[in-house]
């Protein structure tokens, strides 16, 4: 029997993030569906696993954690013998690839899940995309897609030579944007483009994509 | 001789997160002085060691990063066995510690950045604060402080019973919000006041503080 339970959303990026690094780690997990549109995750039980209120929570027998990219960074730590190796165990190559995990975070993420939330999310509320939103953000993405594709003309993933966590980290909100007009920005770069095409080919990504109800 | 330096600004907080690693490592290290009114961190060489222009940008030896957080992580690791050790080797505690990182990065920084941008750098660069986004973050910073108040009363540190990498990167911005109208948030939260006074006292926190010309 799993210990391992993800309590969210299907929708949500953050809740894919964690669900796409079970599958390639070949971890079975129960997934407790949390309902977004009911504030579910704003109430008891919910909020005792998350104090922000945000899906996903995570618990693997008596731990408890919460925040995607630590979950991520747990699983893979933990689980290093399972399925696909996600980080490198070289300390310099560990250090770049931490470097490219910021820049996901720090900039690419701070930019796309805005537009993630204006393309994807807003519809699923019936609320209307904010094109000024839109457009500072496709202005910043822009710049920041400038350095993918020239750090992806030097190596084949962002953190080296290898599929790692900094990869799969972008695969939630790449599935929400090559799905709007923010697509070509992806497909006029490359590099960027051959990256994207490889990445969301994985098997263990399209068994997260199966898990979002139609 | 040194292999390390750091290209940084004193006033910057991602620079000090760095020296501040590096003082609790208590590792040698030369400062290359960044001049951010001049824009020299938008132009080369420095540009070709940053990417998105920001400071810091870090070098050992042949190994050049950036990111100040993947540069703290570097430390940490490859020199885990000088000065403070700044993380744990326990796979639970380690992911908690992965956990309250991601709350530094992902909630308070996206906050108190902007205030100390507010407070701290727009007037050494002689612009006006701006009340709006004051009030915006400080009422957004509330409700992470209840998160930390409570959490500081469970544990002595965020990270757990000690100081870690966690608590360290908070260090640069209560730097600018404890000479700020910020300074009555924390102050009126007992467990995150002692956990202030604690955590700024520290030696290695006080060199980075003797970097800042008056």
């Amino acid at each position: 029997m799993t210990t391992i339970k993800v309590h969210g959303s299907p929708f949500s990026t953050a809740t894919m993030r964690v669900t796409a690094t079970l599958y390639e780690k070949q971890l079975e997990f129960e997934f407790v569906y949390i309902n977004l549109k009911n504030g579910e995750h704003k109430k008891e039980p919910f909020i005792s696993l998350h104090p922000f209120g945000q899906v996903p929570a995570f618990e693997d027998g008596d731990l408890k954690l919460f925040e995607s990219r630590a979950i991520t960074q747990y699983i893979n730590h933990e689980y290093a013998d399972k399925g696909t190796k996600l980080t490198s165990t070289d300390s310099k190559k560990k250090a770049i690839i931490g470097v490219w995990s910021e820049v996901e975070s720090q900039h690419y993420d701070q930019v796309a899940s805005k537009l993630v939330t204006e393309f994807g999310i807003k519809p699923l509320f019936g609320k209307p995309t904010d094109p000024k939103v839109v457009e500072e953000n496709e202005g910043k993405l822009d710049s920041i897609l400038d350095v993918y594709e020239k750090r992806l003309s030097e190596s084949k993933y962002l953190g080296g030579e290898c599929f790692t966590l900094v990869d799969l980290h972008h695969l939630p909100s790449l599935h929400y944007l090559m799905k709007s007009q923010s697509k070509k920005m992806f497909e006029s770069r490359p590099h960027v483009s051959a990256w994207v095409a490889d990445i969301t080919a994985r098997p263990a990504w399209s068994k997260v994509l199966a898990m979002i109800p139609n």
